[in-house]
């Protein structure tokens, strides 16, 4: 019997990547990389060439289907597989990433009549600029005593839809009515894939403010933040949620053309990349945290019971496995608050030493950064530098460097920032444990934990807890393609259930870190100490990250 | 008649120089510097290679002795001056710069049974290793109720005479009995020079609690201190004071001759860089501060009453002019930051940029920072990076970024830096307004002004001051060539009074740095906001810089 295989694509922050994964084995046998010809968009509209205000942060939706028609055929063609054994797609995005729609399902900056209105592309989930729009939406909750906001950790963010939308509707209402949807990219893309809307619930769920018993918000809460607003879910949403696991339906004939697929291959709903992720690190219970690490990290827990826990993202029913409530947290800034400083605070002595040793300068920074002990910088940092979201959900913290002295080193401000992301993830597992969502052992994937040995082990010793690592060095694009074997079904040849998919697809790599003996007291320490200015500087007491900003915001307002 | 010409030579902390100066004009004729072999000793002892530990700074006196042979018969050489035309000679030091000194006067590392001998060495101003000395010095002077306190800000700083003699009772009690004197370096030089200990008040009325009218602390304090301590003023210091503006000598023929100059050439007794200045900056009465700004800001104002300021370096009667009451405070650390940061933190991309547009980086750093408006960074930071000297009079201290984004640029830090540096002036300047001590313009002199235009405005946008330059670049030196002139005296060709002095030889900059119109609230909001950070990490209520530097000294130990 032929081997038959699926595509996993993964729509990322800088670039979208497909693998093919045979099905049987959850081998992969190619893989390929569209990097987005307008990457994020945070300087200017392509178009007009236009400046755009700070927190801004766009996509062109454009990039996404270069990535479908440039990347699928590539590794077809790599692995020398043939479309006949190409059983389901299954694609996961950044979340929430977003976009108005036409009536046709046309992106609405493709419209030349829109091409040159910012908020007619893509916002990225790193867009911050909606935050007056959370504000409001939080303020709304709270006044009108809404459940919802528990399910959020008592908090929505600026990066989700509903404060995306509410912005749109402020600051250019003509956008927001010839919107006919407003959809995640990850469910816009099964459109243009299927033809049909087929939205899934997992971006729903964490990031709508879906949930599968209640629906979204009543309209008497939308007309609460804008009168307008009021039928917003029955005009441009949409009630019709497929779980995770569902067949979203189908390549019809031009698609699977332009693709290089067999018409009628099976299209999965689509997901979001963290939540993905768990099954394709062999996570299908509770205790485990799964870190989707790169730009930023997104950590998943499953749990037995529904549990409220503060400044987490969310919790959704059946949100990343049926059966488990699906727990999200997050950090806003990881392998980003690295590239930054290599990029920005390494003096040109170390890139000359980087090229001599031939090194990048990522592996420089840490062979000098693994060579001082917890504690010996004198340095402690906070984690901020692109505001802060589990546990304190506020986009307008940003981050810190204390100790500094004449004798500070590249090396151990690079030591102190991954120590600081570190403690942020230690602080978002002490959060859940406290809440009663049990926390035992760590499961990472993603960019960072392939490259960063030092990176790895400092989070084993920070966390005290052991740290595997997925076998794949594409986790999402795997846990997607089991999702397409899913969708397939196992009378296609795939699996009728993800856990069956992640029994037989998902691996671990053979390294585990473990907390390096013997035991030192120094990280707690320090953690202590980063809990007493987090609570400073992130709970109200002082507010000057918050000055800072607004008095930025005023002189660029004064010189723009 | 012949012009008539002294020298005045400045001992800075990485190198000594000379000028030679006409006495009628104050015309500098000819200039020459020596960086010590030595420079500063903080990480290895040159004789032995052992490795000092954190917070030590030494010196290697024979470096000044080669000052002193080196750079004054070359100026004498480039101007072509007779020494039968140089009537006196004047210098000046960093302080408090300190050495243990044996019976014939002979520095004690010099002595090969004490060069291994990290103690043996001088101990440079910005030694901080004796802070647990300067702890205890304190705890006495509070429980003992001693009146001198208050002439010190309430606080005697690590920095000076009695903690680092305590260190070193405490620490090498050998080198303590082995030593006949400990003496400021500024006197040590005037010893070698003359053959005569003639101490200078300057030195020890800041530097080693000794005042006019009641000269040192008490045998009782001092037992109070360390039991063999009861007698250090008597056994090892002098009571026999000498004010600046009075001659500690004349050149013996053996000296004479091995720096080229006349036997008989008058010497002044030594005096401070810093207070040296005031009188070179044109500045002979009250209400204006003078700021030597190099490496450390020392910051000296005039006034015509005793005033207990809080958290002043001290205050001095006839310190630096006869007559008045001499106010000091300073910064630990400010050129010294912008060094750090330069060869620290600026990638790659800008050397290139530097070597592209033949500018030197802080150069480079200075034209994209004068782009930016006041507050645009979004960045704020605490100049603390060699701990804080006024108004907090605390070496544990350390630096603070806050406002880190991940589009933060370097331009924006090093902006952000020299902003931190004159809130620090800012917060010296209204602590002496609030306490009495009139302060109305300021003058500026030392390494920083003549090349930092940016920082000068800056200072003069923070402050709303006007900010007046010296005319020279040699502001010290020239003040240790007028003393010079002082100490020859009128008879001989040279001045009576230092006053006389200051009309005829010290001069001012054409330039004027005001507050650029129209007055911006930003540089007043920001200091606000730095007030609150400087209280909250510098007077107890979040102790975090000392846990961290307490946990780096853990570390240093268990790896050393």
């Amino acid at each position: 019997m032929t081997a038959k295989y699926a595509l996993g694509v993964d729509f990322g922050t800088e670039s979208g990547r497909t693998v093919l994964v045979e099905v049987g084995t959850g081998r992969e046998l190619a893989m390929a990389v569209y990097a987005y010809a307008n990457g994020v968009i945070d300087e200017q509209l392509p178009t007009s060439g236009a400046r755009l205000p700070p927190d801004w942060a766009l996509q062109d939706p454009a990039d996404y289907l270069r990535t479908l028609s440039t990347t699928i055929p590539l590794t077809l063609q790599q692995a020398g597989v043939s479309a006949d054994d190409v059983l389901g797609i299954g694609i996961d995005f950044t979340a929430c990433t977003m976009l108005p729609v036409d009536g046709a399902g046309q992106a609405l900056c493709a419209d030349p009549r829109f091409a040159n209105e910012p908020h007619a592309w893509v916002k990225l989930w790193k867009h911050h600029a909606a935050q007056p729009e959370a504000d409001a939406v939080n303020r709304a909750a709270r006044e009108r005593g809404e459940a919802f906001l528990s399910r959020y950790g008592g908090k929505i963010s600026s990066e989700w839809m509903i404060p995306k939308i509410l912005q749109i509707l402020n600051e250019a209402p003509h956008v927001y009515h010839a919107a006919a949807r407003f959809m995640e990219a990850a469910d816009w893309v099964i459109l243009q894939l299927t033809g049909a809307e087929r939205r899934n619930a997992c971006t729903a769920g964490y990031k709508a403010i879906w949930a599968k018993d209640t629906g979204y918000p009543t309209p008497e809460y939308f007309a609460a933040l804008h009168p307008e607003l009021r039928t917003v879910v029955a005009d441009k949403l949409s009630g019709d949620i497929y779980a995770q696991g569902e067949r979203a339906g189908a390549l019809p004939p031009s698609m699977a053309a332009e693709l290089g697929l067999r018409p009628g291959t099976a299209v999965a709903v689509a997901n979001v990349d963290a939540h993905v992720s768990v099954p394709a690190c062999t996570v299908v219970g509770p205790g485990k945290m799964v870190m989707v690490m790169g730009t930023s990290i997104c950590h998943m827990v499953l749990g037995t019971e529904q549990r409220m826990v503060p400044g987490m993202c969310g919790v959704v029913e059946d949100g990343i496995l049926p059966g488990y409530f699906g727990y999200e947290a997050g950090q806003s800034a990881v392998g980003d608050i690295f590239a930054w400083f290599v990029e920005t605070c390494v003096p040109a002595a170390y890139w000359e030493e980087a090229r001599q040793r031939n090194l990048d300068l990522h592996a420089l920074l840490e062979a000098k950064a693994a060579l001082l002990a917890p504690g010996q910088s004198g340095l402690l940092a906070l984690d901020w530098s692109n505001g802060n979201r589990s546990v304190l959900v506020d986009v307008d913290l940003s981050g810190v460097l204390i100790g500094l002295t004449l004798a500070t080193r590249p090396e151990e401000i690079y030591r102190a920032l991954i120590e600081a992301t570190a403690f942020g993830t230690q602080t978002i597992i002490r959060n859940f444990v406290a809440h009663g969502v049990p926390v035992d052992e760590l499961y990472a994937c993603g960019g960072l934990p392939e490259h960063n040995r030092l990176l790895m082990q400092i989070y084993a010793d920070v966390t005290g807890m052991p740290l595997k690592v997925s076998g794949s060095s594409q986790t999402p694009a795997l846990g997607s393609a089991m999702f397409g074997a899913v969708a397939a079904g196992s009378q296609a040849g795939g699996y009728d259930t993800i856990v069956e998919a992640a029994a037989h697809m998902a691996s671990l790599a053979p390294v585990v870190y473990a907390r390096t003996p013997p035991p030192t007291l120094v990280y707690e320490r320090l953690h202590a100490e980063y809990m007493r200015l987090h609570d400073y500087f992130g709970r109200g007491e002082n507010n000057v990250m918050k000055t800072l900003k607004g008095i930025r915001d005023e002189t660029h307002v004064a010189s723009g």
